[in-house]
């Protein structure tokens, strides 16, 4: 049989999704036990990999299981032998051919700032500290800039392959609030797209808050985005920013 | 100089507010690091002890320094040589006479549930979880008979002493709200009075989650009130879900 999973980390404490050696992975531990529950080595297919520190609200995978589970009875069977850091949310049977990266069709990640002169402990796991002013209105309209399909050659990571790195961004907004509680601004940044490339989101945010931090015009993003040389877009923002909030399937 | 200073906390990895030997709390943070800065052993002065496991949003304590700081600088000192699950988020100075309990004047918590199959791992933390069905409505109804001056004998830790067990709950509302992000109801309750006695908020939300279990009546609950008999309260709710929100002043 097999199963769909929705899945939710925090990946503060994680090595990321991919399974290594003598490393915590999301993947190394949904493995370590789905492989105990079925008493055999079993492979769980994520929609994509997540970095170190990348959180996810919406993760998905699926795993092949001869063992007979009820879905609801698959899902305490997992989270009864996790940490409390990961979670599966919510089973569900789904026919052969779903496979969460080759079925995916597209993705949400957020990405979330603290604009303030402390960092809060309440928001400190899930988001990123900046404390220089941001020009939040510049940042929200260069957001805009980024929807449309290009190579996105500029905003991700050097690869050496030969794969296209052409992909179709059809949200990327920019919203931001107040907040007592936390001392601050809270901007959040969401982006949609078919496909993202390794470093995609991070990349873009770097940027965006180079315009923010008024270090980078429009034009420059504007050219970077045209061009896809990379020397025109910003650093990578740091990974504890970053959440996979959901994936599109048919 | 007094300086008065708005602190927030992680509660998790803490053994509570108050100075310990051999454990990690946050008063001993505090003091640990001010007495660096000082060069001379301090003393910080909470509003109150929050118990291990429990939040703050807005504690407050002073502390009387005979070195000159810019109350900037001095949080600035003070956050440099914490670890990031506690915070100086504001100082100021204030006169002599400020004592961060004595001159408080009322207080406000917030106690979080989530009620749902599976506890999100992006709300842990903060938030208690609750599997069982809970019926909303007859809790915040209940929470209304919170309001008002009474002994609150029956919703607090046994106590030896002869102090007064009167206080009067200014506040007692709960709201829930519906979250896909963390896949069930979140549901918040907020209660202010002039003071709280050791594990009064805990003891009242474990009371209230009883009558949205249909294990206890809306009767029963308003006798505790009035007879101060512990046996009519609920248990105490645990220590996670619970957050120092506010501290009032004139």
């Amino acid at each position: 049989m097999n199963f769909k999973l929705l899945i939710q980390y925090d990946g503060t404490d994680f090595h990321g999704w991919q399974v290594q050696e003598n490393a915590r992975t999301i993947q190394g531990e949904l493995e370590r036990v789905v492989s105990l529950l079925e008493d055999a080595e079993v492979k769980v297919s994520g929609s994509g990999r997540t970095d170190a520190g990348v959180h996810a609200e919406g993760q998905v995978a699926n795993v092949y299981l001869e063992r007979d589970f009820t879905p609801d009875k698959l899902r305490a069977a997992i989270n009864g032998n996790l940490c409390r850091d990961i979670r599966v949310m919510h089973a569900e049977t789904v026919p052969d051919d779903f496979h969460a990266r080759f079925s995916a069709k597209s993705k949400t990640y957020v990405y979330r700032v603290l604009n303030a002169p402390v960092m809060s402990p309440l928001a400190r796991r899930f988001t990123h500290h900046e404390t220089r002013p941001l020009d939040v209105s510049k940042m929200a309209a260069a957001a805009k800039l980024f929807i449309g399909e290009h190579d996105w050659t500029a905003f991700s990571a050097a690869q050496a392959d030969g794969e296209s790195r052409v992909r179709t961004i059809t949200e990327a907004a920019l919203e931001s609030v107040s907040s007592e509680r936390l001392g601050g601004r809270l901007i959040q940044f969401r982006v949609s797209a078919d496909g993202f490339l390794r470093y995609m989101v991070r990349s873009i945010v770097g940027t965006l808050l180079e315009v923010g931090r008024a270090e980078k015009g429009a034009d420059a993003l504007a050219e970077a985005i045209e061009t896809g040389n990379r020397n025109l877009a910003g650093a990578t923002a740091p990974a504890n920013g970053l959440t996979l909030h959901k994936v599109f399937y048919d």
